[in-house]
């Protein structure tokens, strides 16, 4: 359905046709290149060896650097960095030019500038704008496709960035002006970051997840082993990830919100908001978001792997022996009312808890956040945030019932999971609560609006961030 | 990993360090004085006490008001707007400069005109920018976070808005220009809302689920107590929630529908589509998303705890007796081919229902809608949405099945409450069908395209909005 | 909570209100004339007959097109593209005016050029700006709504686009700039779309879901009535649908993987990159999103038919039944472990699949995927893709067991559904792993970052893309 529209574009843009240069003849230059003659810009090539540069799009011509130079207004510079040196050669040539920077390095913090800002350096004359580095090669060459829909561009010169910007609208790119070329080293670090931010979370979710796996692998299936001789490693698909899921996921939640108190905690006890956090806090706090979206995870696991329960083989096999032995024993089994009480208000606690955790799920999501003022988002991830939490620890609560006291769970003098994991959500309802005092609330609130304790003069103004 | 990124930023941009004043040394003054000072920006501070002020960010100037507005061609105000009539003495230094206000008030509709406006015709000569007044205080400290990454901004001088654009940028936030200082309200407005668009849906949802909770719990379970001395009230917890969400769900979702169908009687009364709905309508016809929205959510809850029902233990229990008592009489049951099809038709039905809700609750996204045309969006929101509601109006159908007939199902003379929620949905596509048929259909697309029916000259004129 | 805005604005902006021309009386006129109007400008429209053109939007003038044309600076064009001959006799008034045309058509490629190229021709001494065509006559009556929230323009003239840019902010719209009066048609084009990337695999998905029902609805209802004369048809509802659903729901998955390997293969048999792929294999790769989005859909389906298994009167029947009939019989069970180990490894697999199906869907949100970098982006699809294929043929794999081997099930001489299911996905597996060895990966990699092989000259040089 496009081909018909890049034809009419083709047609009718013919008498218009802008001519632009590209530097370098490897991939990134000939997947632009004929990306550029494909939405009907004529395209010179600037080469060392214009008559021996290998296979270019068709439709292209080739010239000398210089000649390729003269003849355009906007140059893009398609070569690695390591080779920058030869457009010294080119100072006169490239004076007043638009220089288009796209180049990206392969590892992160290699040199003392970024690409662009050297370039500029390199040919103060040139109107150096960085741009179209994000992109995969594939949408280079194809156009926008997913997670290449937008140029990011930076720049000193607001005319040199608004031919860009002109250029890249007509690929079908949205732009994005990230300001002054002091921005590039954050466009050439995006392209080769893998998720900087989940990594911490990530490693904190494998490292829980394999330490309940294992304790209760141990307290499950190897203590009946051991202990009873009886085989039950077929409760690790179900039973076993059941237990470790939500156990997790509880326990992240409440980090989401850890942080936030100790916070708040530190608040108060130095007395102002203006002296910075510990790097850890700061770093903890950042992370929240990615801390939240795990733990949703989690959860979402531990209800599949809940609703499933009724369908599996083993579950199916033990009702069916209970009412056998019930009838062949002839027991008359009364129905209890508080284990109904009990059994409902467990799961209607979890139903609620996962749908807020959904909520704040959604609220996440870019495109809502940016919708929402800050009070919008904030009431959402700290009340809604709070009930969450406290839903979960009661339906955790519920689970555990009266087993807090019997001494026959404690197998291996070792207390069950969801007892472990309710030490951390436990604690942070508990500093909230203090929090939320009205003695407490009061001193928070007026240092949270920018009032200081200032007991020593001298000392407080020490503690402004440096 | 962003800490680098700052060091160089600071080193590199060393030489062109640009300078910016700030008016007021309070909270929001300090906060943003600190991030400039991060970003690489001089700060200079206005103060009516410059040697007494309290402390302010390392490394920012303080001089009188006087000097610090004329030492840079940006000032940003951070000061109460109660407080701006001190700039009047002013005048002189701030003609030609970039006045960014950054101020909220407390409450909406104060005062006659927005700050920013207000401070435009204080001080005519000065370009006012507002701005930044959007964002959290954290955010504003610390950089973009969730709900904060934009900065709108509105102006009356296109050259004092970029200047304020490239500031925001180099900050890390992206801009969103909202044209002239008329919108300045509009901005200042924003940081005070806290769901406005929802409250209405909210009350709703709210009232029908405490009208319904009370009716059922007189009906089945108070019933239960007082007709057959029986304690039930263990079924609160799953069973009489089970019956709420849905039954509130179908209804709102019905309610999502019924404006636009009224809209369209009230244009073929009317004859004219361009004589504005009564106010009642258009609030309706403006929430129309947020009730969609929240009937989805109960429609979600109704499906966890439907699908929790067979790992309840109130639900065991009666399985295993039936089971028991059906092998102690020795009864020999018949499978029954029509209860197979009603119930498999039944739960088909709830599932293509909830499938198509979640489809219009992912085309509601923001950044999902945006991506449609809206001749797709109205596909999807019309067309699908009214499959969903036969879809879920037929699931309840089925459910109640022949119990419409049955006289024992009337307790104390009241219809079940899935009966009364097939009320409204019912009259919603019924009306719709009178719409869908070919005569009507054909007035009123006429109505819709522009025609209007003009039986007397004068009073069509008269019709036109005013 | 928007009236009093309105009203200040209207107050407020009372001494600058700046006057627009509308031609055309019609729907688009009229609905554009009220919007600004209630936004505060003045508004006169051009008419051919300025006495008899019926009822116009209170406040608006009318004047004929001559003096209408030159009282205003900005005109906006509401007239169908068969009527802009008029326009020739207006050349002289319309001199560097900027000329808005908002017009559509009813079909795409009717004309050879877009209706806003066709008018700068007509006119060549006006700005022409193509804007406003995407909204909904709704929204543009009553400002912006969920799908028309953002006006798209193209012209140029960059001063007349920034004239048409501030009155559509002014409107509530955002506003998109897509370049040149070159992309006029695509926004003419915009408007007329109804989900063209959708329509391949909603076809396929029919196509597949039809074909697997009539098959098993053979093999299952059919064969089971003509063999042993018993009518299952009630499991057409759920038994039947939640064995199609998975099935078209895995195959389309693996044909979201499929193109990729054949452009691999294609690629290394071709040994360059800048050959361009066939037609079939372009339009099947662009709709790979799609494909894998619908599968997303079919998989939640499945997820949920089969959680209400166990709340079916068959199911329950048919355990009641297998309950009584073991006591009777005095039968004892002996517990499988075999059988809990595959069943549950079977659910395992099953929710695991599920829930990175669900995170590839969630990271194809426009919001999400805009803000991952292309590398990430490509982690998730890629990495996390074929690990999702894996979870769910190994699911599928699961459930056959030792069904393969038995005559039995194979009623008819035809194979189980699952079967044949899993025949794409076990061959795209295959094909990745050969991808996946060292010495293809090594040559597949060279040709991706541009190396070509280059046997005969002349030939790799005809292979570059017209």
């Amino acid at each position: 359905p496009e081909k018909p529209h890049y034809f009419w574009q083709t047609v009718m843009t013919a008498p218009e046709q802008e001519l632009l240069c590209i530097f370098g003849t490897g991939d990134f230059g000939r997947s632009l290149g004929q990306r550029l003659l494909q939405t009907g810009y004529r395209v010179v090539y600037g080469s060392r060896r214009p008559h021996s540069c290998g296979p270019l799009p068709q439709g292209a011509q080739v010239m000398s650097h210089e000649a390729a130079a003269q003849s355009a207004g906007v140059i893009f510079l398609c070569v690695h960095r390591e080779n920058y040196d030869f457009l010294e050669t080119l100072v006169t040539q490239l004076k007043g030019k638009v220089l288009v920077d796209v180049s990206n390095n392969l590892k992160k913090n290699v040199y003392p500038e970024a690409n662009a800002e050297y370039l500029q350096r390199l040919i103060p004359g040139a109107h150096v704008v960085k741009a179209f580095n994000t992109l995969s090669a594939w949408s280079l060459q194809n156009g926008p496709s997913d997670a290449s829909r937008q140029v990011y561009l930076c720049g000193n010169s607001a005319e040199a960035k608004q031919q860009v910007v002109e250029t890249a609208t007509k690929l079908g790119f949205n732009v994005l002006d990230r300001g002054t070329l002091s921005a590039a080293r954050e466009l050439e670090d995006f392209p080769l970051q893998l998720f900087p931010e989940w990594r911490l979370p990530l490693r904190l979710a494998f490292g829980l997840t394999a330490f309940f796996f294992f304790y209760l692998l141990i307290r499950d299936v190897v203590y009946t082993y051991v202990e009873q001789d009886k085989d039950i490693s077929f409760r690790i698909m179900v039973s076993l990830a059941n237990k470790v899921f939500p156990i997790v996921s509880l326990i992240m939640l409440s980090l989401c919100y850890l942080p936030g108190v100790v916070a708040a905690f530190l608040q108060l006890y130095r007395g102002t908001k203006y002296k910075r956090f510990p790097d850890w806090l700061d770093r903890w706090m950042l992370c929240r978001k990615q801390l939240g979206l795990l733990a949703l995870g989690f959860a979402s696991l531990h209800v599949l792997y809940t609703l499933i329960i009724p369908i599996r083989y083993y579950v199916r096999f033990r009702i069916a022996e209970s009412t056998i032995s019930k009838i062949k024993e002839n027991q008359t089994s009364v129905f209890d009312t508080t284990m109904a009480w009990r059994v409902d208000s467990y799961y209607a606690m979890g139903i609620l808890g996962f749908g807020l955790y959904l909520l704040l799920g959604i609220s996440s999501l870019p495109s809502v956040s940016n919708a929402l003022s800050w009070r919008e988002f904030s009431f959402i991830q700290s009340k809604l945030g709070y009930l969450t939490l406290f839903f979960c620890t009661f339906h955790t609560y519920l689970y555990g019932w009266d087993k807090f006291l019997r001494p026959s769970y404690y197998k291996w003098y070792t207390p069950p999971g969801y007892m472990l994991c309710l030490v951390v959500p436990s604690v942070v309802m508990a500093l909230k609560l203090v929090i939320l005092l009205p003695c407490v609330d009061r001193s928070l609130t007026r240092i949270r609006r920018g009032w200081e304790r200032t007991d020593p003069e001298g000392d407080s103004k020490k503690s402004l961030l440096t």
